[in-house]
């Protein structure tokens, strides 16, 4: 019996790309369309939840990946999500995947809605999660800044940032971090230098103006968007706004959660996401 | 083995309240929380889904009634939510219920939340489709009173009132009506009484000052918040906006879906319901 794979342990895998070589994992079946997944700011393929992708890779393909300038990744973090976009498909085309799934947090989110004004043809459905579109309201306000950029990185700073202040949401972000720090070969941690090009970024997508937001309109594709009721990162509103522009998006808003809902709530996002990507 | 009851043949049953009689029907196990049902303007029991009610009647005890001067009730229909609300709790006490769960729809949602305003010792949770808080905004536009108040009701109106103009959603539609009209034995019409007192009353919820809307920030109890992205009868804004202000309450917003979205996608929105439902 072969015995199952996790996060926690499988090995992180190396491909070439015009002289950029990304690091990644893969997990789950070998046919199907993947499921790729885009980074968080800041965040290495380390910060998944085991919970999370484990189960999703019980159903589908699922690729993690550290982009341009993160994690054992070659070059620098662009500062733009438009060449993060052009790096990512980089990444999938050195895979030689016709066609993806897209799954993208927060930045990562951004990144995905770039993916899909860019090439529409390579992505079948797309997961956006705690994310907003171009020219998002009320991204990262000056406490959740200086949260966030604290090195290193401490496990205070994460339970402000993505969990609800309740008794119940931080203690399922304990029980997150535990699950996704339990791998010990770990990521090299992010440069400040890619978290400044990351902080440029975001900024940059926030104040792209109203025809960029309006060019969601033109994405055809179904989209699943999940946020927390209560995000301090990139609130909620966003992801409702997201829900009017998209023409065929789904809204989920999880209960007392923040930024990270996805991982204080796994059983159920990943129920909530195996239904989305496997209904046609 | 036991025929499956459904809600197309079950019998109508009749309670004596203080002189009031509410017509109701009974699905479901014996024993567990009910759930009761709270129906939209201008609605009987029977323009409840079959499918939705039967397939969540298969997991507890589901209550469908006429609220008085509505079917073969008896009384009239009072000209606001609150008195609304008063009568429901006089049929939940008629059947002796200590503790229900409640599932309102559109001005049955306006209800759920003035019975959770007036009773919440007696309500365990409440899943709230379609509807908006106190002073909810842009509801029932010109149109829409237009098409929402033709008599007799016609199926054109209601599939514009209640899905989107896609033929997905417009096809859903279809087979919404085809399941709900398939009971032989149907109440008599709502009268152009009751009509207008139910104009009356989502007129003056909508006109409710902010300090109303702020109660919602004292109910404790577990939420679920259900529309489609685009409701032309009560704008998914302001299930956004409940989702926000209620402390514990999960959105969903079904994707290419109107007022009607817990019809057109009967399977996803029972499994949803039931999830939350079932979730302690």
């Amino acid at each position: 019996m072969q015995q199952l794979e996790t996060l926690v342990s499988t090995a992180t895998q190396f491909v070439e790309a015009g002289g950029a070589r990304f690091a990644y994992r893969r997990l789950g079946p070998e046919t199907g369309i993947p499921l790729v997944l885009l980074q968080h700011f800041r965040g290495t393929m380390d910060n998944w939840d085991p919970a999370v992708i484990d189960a999703l890779a019980a159903d589908r393909p699922v690729i993690v990946f550290d982009n341009l300038g993160i994690g054992r990744s070659s070059g620098t973090t662009p500062s733009s999500v438009q060449d993060m976009a052009r790096d990512a498909l980089k990444f999938v085309l050195a895979l030689e995947l016709p066609r993806i799934d897209l799954l993208g947090f927060s930045l990562g989110g951004m990144v995905a809605q770039q993916l899909l004004f860019d090439r529409p043809e390579s992505v079948r459905r797309a997961i956006l999660v705690g994310t907003g579109g171009p020219g998002a309201a009320g991204m990262f306000a000056p406490e959740v800044v200086m949260a966030a950029t604290r090195v290193p990185p401490d496990a205070e700073s994460l339970l402000f940032l993505f969990f609800h202040p309740t008794v119940t949401s931080q203690s399922a972000g304990k029980s997150y971090l535990l699950r996704m720090l339990a791998r010990i070969e770990r990521e090299p941690s992010t440069t400040a230098e890619t978290i400044q090009a990351h902080l440029a970024a975001i900024r940059a997508w926030g104040e792209l103006n109203g025809d960029a937001f309006a060019r969601l309109r033109r994405i055809e594709h179904p989209t699943l968007v999940v946020n927390g009721t209560h995000d301090i990162m990139i609130p909620a509103f966003n992801s409702y706004a997201l829900s009017q522009q998209l023409p065929n998006a789904q809204l989920i808003l999880y209960a007392n959660a923040g930024h990270g809902s996805l991982f204080q709530y796994p059983e159920w996002f990943v129920q909530d996401a195996l239904r989305f990507l496997g209904s046609d």
